[in-house]
């Protein structure tokens, strides 16, 4: 093809070819083409993980709005229903609970049906999944189907149900990812990596979070707080790129479907930004936060009860047991039946949807004093522009509502709960946050009805800002986490009440934190996942324990040279899944360590070489290929325990052997670390 | 003491005790001692630490206000001197000039002749700390003074020299940290623990920069990048809590100082919240931060090889090595020169303090349109209301004064930043960048002055938004951190540009970190400070590289068989700090470590026992008290790259014995990590 059509004639009489036509400037291309050369080699320098980490946070924002999307219609289909249905009570009761209640038991028998794991939220899991426990299928595939159908559904109950998005959004981002890094390192031909796939599923968490609530910064550091106890930069700059992606490809959706005109925050607030607050509502802010600590620790002791209680009474566990749709209808029932607006229902604000609470809650306008002279009606329809008249009755008023659902939702959140369907639980903890805060704001804007007056200034008090510090201070309790308080900013667009929305969130946290589990860890013991504690003791003395004081010193080691039927009795008569190998029985030189499932297959295969009057010994099987693992870590006797909690944390191991000059003398695991963290924390008495 | 007095006789005929009296409900008074018991124990088990946190916070507090309060003085005294002298040309140019040389030649001569440590930001050497160097005496208290005083002096210099307040403050907090630390341990009789402190002093580097900026999240996250490379959740809390004590004292102070009503951010913008942008902007955000990517690579590399010919060059080097003072005065007169008002400086805003350049670079308004038809004439005294006068030239335009300021202040950064004397950079990076930023804002504004119609509603353009994200980008890009975009919110008291901000800064940092080491990194490699680099290349191949292909075989072993005059040839041929014990000549299992420094302490103090015909042997020191260390972590030939890089990082330690079935078969330290890290990142050519 180098002449192939000579089309004019050049100055010099020679045929001119197409070559030479396109390419008048070699020099010029040749630059050019190194230019491009270059670029494309700095790009992929960069490396593939971004554009993985691109793939997942646009594939998730894609997801996320889809789903947003379908539930909103389903939720509009619903309320056509319940208003066009006629004014007979009943019609519309039946109206207002059919749908709560098909759907949950459609979700939880859908979801339950193809697979177990899909109840719940799914971060407790992810959390012992990261820690590095293999949870088998967890993670695969075939859940993710069944858990966006039964979110999807679970959602469409909306404010009825009152349950959330996160969680089981974070687990499927983590499925994705998954299942991408799969398809990716086949496509490459490379064998997978643990530390590799964790580096992305760490990643993927911050993205799950960030394409719910549109909140790239609180999205990665919340995923950081909840999932793990060390995290390294360069997963937290990954987890940002991922969840900025996701985060935009999100709000951009909602942009482009003419939801708003261009990028805003979720539940933008309108607070005076001037003098948002007065310096000496610092303290009521800080009382918020302590409030909400208290509550926050009753709240996780009566779920955890309240759980356990019916996993262990007969008639509960049995219905859980056979027939998990039924009870999902049976609670689903009495849910809907308490909520049904001209019920019970007229006094908690019953017809908002759960995004309608928090943009009322987080209203800027304090409506003690807008009802102290005058009582709006109760519309019989909502009233879009003016959702706060949902939370007001004529006896009650706007404290008796506020306060009737807090009391209401305690109870209907906890049982909300126990129903096996894929569920996130952050969504309405922050929404009875809020309210927690708005009860507060609104008794404060009352007792100080002219606002605290500092400098000559008069500056009413804006309950939404107490909204915002309760809603941040008992989510982060409830999940033991800070990082709450920036998710209420970049929720509600605006950062005015910066400092005490964060130190409500510190107290809330101080007093959750030594009185409570946190919700996951919480989850994790009810559920009998494996975990390891954190050291919460600082103590400088707790520096001073080392391995010595706590390892397991009755370890069974396999010698080369243990004969046959030694191995055979050491391997029926223990259970570990992993044996250290020494070097001979005499000098217990540790040299690997051999899988229990290997060692039994290669005990029932029958050795090879058999030579009569030779005793068969483990080494024999080594030689016939039986793969033994190298050690890659070992512990001394003298590692301190605050070194080897540090390891086992960062690089997800469960358990290691402990070496004093070579010689394998004990193992250290997760039971071992356990007991020595709860005996710096609280010494045993002193015999 | 037990009946003391019998005041009065009771009903029963038999005289009250004074005890009695006093305690009438001794069930009562037993509850509630019960109770104060328990909350004393309650709050002390939260931990001293705390305690030592709040007082860090408050402290630091204090000192960064009374600077602030100290520089404003001096700053005042200088304006009103040059205000006041005349109109002679040459009285007012040296009423500039003299202060401003006078302070740096000061700040440069009394920091330097107390302690060498005192010059520049610290955070490259407070980094190298944090990873496990020791670096003598850097942390030392008698540092304090002279780093405050040469601070104040460098402050009080204000917009002429441009330099800031943030490295300085970190490294006084961290010393601060430090001597509490030792203090404490004094007090309560603990021995120092190293893990210990280095917790302490992570916390404390989030204290400095969240009380110079008011900003408790970004001083946290801005820490952890910079400082770190790993973190744990926990130390993340610690920080947190101790930089909301910081902050919020900070911001106290300046409401007790009536020079604000109530707590409010630094550099509040006013900002339009309900369309801040158009969805169309997003793309010149992310442009704005390639641009600015690419400018710090260009500052980055200029500042690096600047720094180096200044330490190379024969004159200069004299100079700095005899005379720093002149050095310093001479630096000081050409910037002051250029800075003078009625001359060049007329052309770049320098009668602006450096608050203010932020306040009026952050302005809601275009200057390019509210100059397009009407000048505004040129203030003889600074217009406090319309700072962006400043900006304004008539025949050099805006356009024209912020270019020309780029360009100037470009040269004049690095020509400060090689004053040798206590200094922050990152402010006057940050300012930088929100010049850059507010020249394309202008730029676009003037470009599309009926602003980008979206959806049929009209929105002008707001450089002061582009000007926000330029100073995040720009600050991002040279400290490779992407907390820069949350300061920026917290600095503003805005949060509305969450998302460009965001992609402004991952595309800067995505330019910078492809191309340039940070400037805290090029800093540590120009000042030969020992560092341990990322591992960039996330590979998976690259998760197989093991420790036993780089690990530095070439080790001399001391056994304890080994006869001493050999051990007197191994420690004068070798310089190592340290040596592997192993057991025998034969045997070469690892027992521990000696110090070379013990060694030869024990070497040159003749042996007790001197028994002829028997050769001394490294056994007979060992028994006559020469201390020995045992080995806490070490090493397998099958440790993978990344693990070991985990734990060099994790645990700050220099280097590891690597141990196969007991022997020692080498060491890692971080010569070998690095040399396996530019192996895996830039594959060597094959051979």
């Amino acid at each position: 093809m180098e002449e192939l059509i000579g089309l004019r004639e050049g100055s010099s009489g020679k045929p001119v070819t197409l070559q030479e036509l396109w390419g008048p400037c070699p020099h010029l291309r040749r630059t050019i083409r190194g230019g491009l050369e270059w670029l494309k080699q700095k790009l992929f320098r960069v490396g593939e993980d971004w554009y993985f980490l691109m793939t997942l946070g646009v594939l998730m924002a894609l997801i996320s709005f889809a789903m947003s999307f379908a539930v909103g219609r389903v939720v509009r289909a619903h309320n056509w229903l319940y208003r066009e249905i006629g004014d007979s009570h009943l019609l519309r009761y039946l109206s207002w609970m059919v749908y709560p209640v098909a759907l949950v038991s459609f979700s939880s028998g859908f979801s339950q049906s193809i697979t177990p794991f899909s109840g719940g939220s799914g971060i407790p899991e992810l959390k012992t999944i990261l820690s590095g426990v293999v949870l088998e299928d967890y993670l695969d595939i075939k859940n993710f189907g069944a858990k966006v159908v039964g979110l999807t559904c679970t959602l469409a109950t909306g404010s009825t149900i009152f349950l959330g998005k996160v969680g089981p959004f974070v687990h499927l981002t983590v499925m994705i990812a998954a299942y991408l890094g799969r398809v990716r390192t086949k496509a490459i031909g490379e064998t997978e990596n643990k530390i590799k796939q964790n580096e992305m599923l760490v990643a993927a968490a911050a993205v799950g979070v960030a394409t719910v609530f549109a909140a790239p910064f609180s999205g990665v550091l919340f995923s950081i707080e909840v999932m793990s106890s060390h995290f390294s930069v360069w997963d937290y700059w990954r987890g940002f790129f991922a969840a900025t992606c996701g985060a935009f490809m999100f709000r951009l959706l909602a942009v482009f479907n003419s939801e708003q005109e261009t990028i805003t925050s979720l539940y933008k607030t309108n607070f005076r930004a001037d003098v948002p607050f007065d310096l000496p509502e610092i303290f009521f802010f800080v009382a918020v936060g302590a409030i909400c600590g208290i509550l926050s620790c009753a709240y996780l002791f009566c779920q955890r009860t309240f759980l356990t209680f019916v996993k262990t009474n007969p008639l509960t566990s049995k219905l859980l047991a056979t027939s998990k749709p039924l009870y999902s209808a049976l609670a689903a029932l009495v849910l809907a039946s308490i909520t049904y607006p001209p019920g019970v229902g007229r006094f908690m604000a019953s017809r908002l949807s759960m995004k309608q609470h928090l943009d009322s809650l987080f209203d800027n306008n304090s409506w003690a004093l807008m009802t102290r002279n005058s009582s709006p009606p109760w519309p019989k329809e909502l009233d879009p522009q003016n959702l706060w008249f949902e939370w007001y009755h004529p006896q009650f008023t706007i404290f008796g509502t506020l306060a009737f659902f807090l009391v209401m939702k305690f109870w209907m959140l906890i049982l909300a709960t126990t129903i096996p369907m894929p569920a996130g639980y952050f969504m309405p903890i922050f929404i009875f946050g809020a309210a927690i805060g708005r009860l507060i704001g609104e008794a404060l804007s009352l007792a100080f009805p002219e606002g605290i007056v500092a400098g000559g200034v008069v500056n009413p008090i804006m309950p939404g800002g107490y909204a915002v510090a309760g809603a941040a201070a008992f989510s982060g309790a409830v999940t033991h986490t800070i990082s709450t308080a920036l998710l209420a900013f970049e929720l509600t667009g605006q950062i005015v009440h910066a400092l005490p929305v964060l130190m409500a969130v510190l107290m809330a946290n101080a007093i959750a934190q030594s009185c409570q589990p946190s919700f996951y860890d919480g989850t994790i013991i009810v559920k009998k996942l494996p975990y390891l504690p954190w050291i919460r003791c600082r103590k400088i003395s707790s520096h001073r324990v080392i391995v010595e004081h706590f390892m397991n010193r009755a370890i069974t080691t396999l010698a080369k040279d243990t004969p046959l039927e030694e191995v055979v009795k050491v391997v029926t008569s223990t259970d570990s899944a992993e044996y250290p190998l020494v070097e001979s029985t005499e000098s217990q030189i540790l040299v690997g360590t051999m899988q229990r499932a290997h060692l039994v297959q290669a005990l029932q295969v029958e050795p090879p070489s058999w030579a009569p009057g030779h005793q068969q010994c483990l080494q024999d099987i080594l030689a016939g290929g039986c793969p033994m693992e190298p050690v890659t870590l070992q512990l001394s006797p003298e590692t301190s325990l605050h070194q080897a909690h540090n390891l086992f944390e960062l690089l997800n191991i469960q358990s290691l052997f402990v070496t004093s000059r070579g010689r394998a003398v004990g193992s250290v695991s997760w039971v071992e670390l356990k007991k020595a963290i709860s005996n710096v924390t609280n010494p045993p008495a002193p015999k």
